[in-house]
């Protein structure tokens, strides 16, 4: 009787032990990263990304090395190995556009979904993405395409209140949310899809109507 | 000795079964939804949380009865029962507005951050709940007050790239993330306690100067 006992016991400990593993295992990255990012310097995360050829030299510039909201975004955008779907309102900063190429020229298939009245504004990274040959694909509609996210690999969504703008990154009050659970990803992954197919030319009507000012 | 193992398996199934109990009754509220929402009648939604005596008469528009993402989005909201955390760069949707004053009457604590720049313009309902008696603070900053979010009784959290007018309701591409994850719902209070302090209107500098365009 006893021994049966300390048997099934020791089972039940062994199942318990299992469901915690795997439930471990499974555990999601969840964080929040909060705008505007405190100042400091990514180029040499940018550099090693493009691949200068040995450690790149250190930067001269002033601003800390410490981690900071602005580096933890491109650190996650640059774990990238295969895919990166974008779907953006505005992207003018430099050093996203930096990072998108770098990615780019690793061979990580970019494609990119923004919005056709935001992407002529002075600045803007889009004409130079297209030119190293990245895929981008643009509304023809009176509504904004006004979404602000990026999935990393097909498993993590970034996504937030944050245009991909140096004013946004420096000076506004923002939030982007990181998230590996699949019911956020799986619909947000869809949405590209459906977007991208949407918004192929081969359905462009040429000289539609201007939008409305927002 | 088999009544032993009987009994051990027996524990062992009782303690599995509680351990998965114990997880459904954590599991968080974890959703996505997508605009523009199709459209979709919420005047009895509305009319009910108004508090009309006895059933609101049903309303004689055209529009589907049917759940679309603007009828979610505001049921959501309309669960409030203590609080309601408002932290919005714009704020122009008469439902959204009437949602919010029907949860203020009803004795929810509701507090509202926004922009300085776009609380003034035309139908802005920051001005009509201030009236109201609900609190609300601004911006000085140069920088835009550029979240979207909402954060109801302190345990669900409502936020993405939609902006709270009627364009982006009924014509742009925008999307709102449903949460309760702890990792979430934690930073974003600490964000806005954090924010309601700075905006603090003891602090003010009056004649400041005005903000970039975007």
């Amino acid at each position: 009787m006893r021994a049966g006992l300390a048997l099934g016991l020791g089972l039940a400990l062994l199942l318990l032990v299992a469901a915690r593993r795997r439930r471990r295992r499974r555990r999601a990255v969840r964080a929040v990263l909060f705008f505007p990012s405190r100042p400091c310097c990514t180029e040499e995360l940018l550099a090693e990304a493009e691949g200068c050829d040995g450690r790149p030299s250190p930067c001269p510039c002033p601003l800390p090395r410490a981690d900071c909201s602005f580096s933890r975004l491109l650190r996650l955008l640059l774990s990238a190995r295969r895919s990166l779907e974008l779907c953006l309102f505005s992207f003018s900063s430099p050093e996203l556009g930096r990072a998108v190429s770098a990615l780019h020229r690793r061979g990580v298939r970019v494609r990119v979904v923004t919005d056709a009245q935001y992407m002529a504004v002075r600045g803007s990274q889009i004409g130079l993405l297209r030119m190293l040959g990245i895929q981008v694909r643009h509304d023809q509609e009176k509504g904004f395409m006004h979404h602000k996210f990026a999935i990393v690999d097909k498993k993590l969504l970034i996504t937030g209140s944050l245009n991909w703008t140096v004013e946004a990154i420096c000076n506004n009050r923002e939030n982007v949310v990181i998230m590996e659970d699949a019911e956020y990803v799986q619909p947000f992954l869809d949405e590209f899809e459906r977007i991208w197919e949407e918004y192929n030319p081969d359905n462009y009507t040429f000289f539609s109507q201007r939008k409305m000012n927002d």
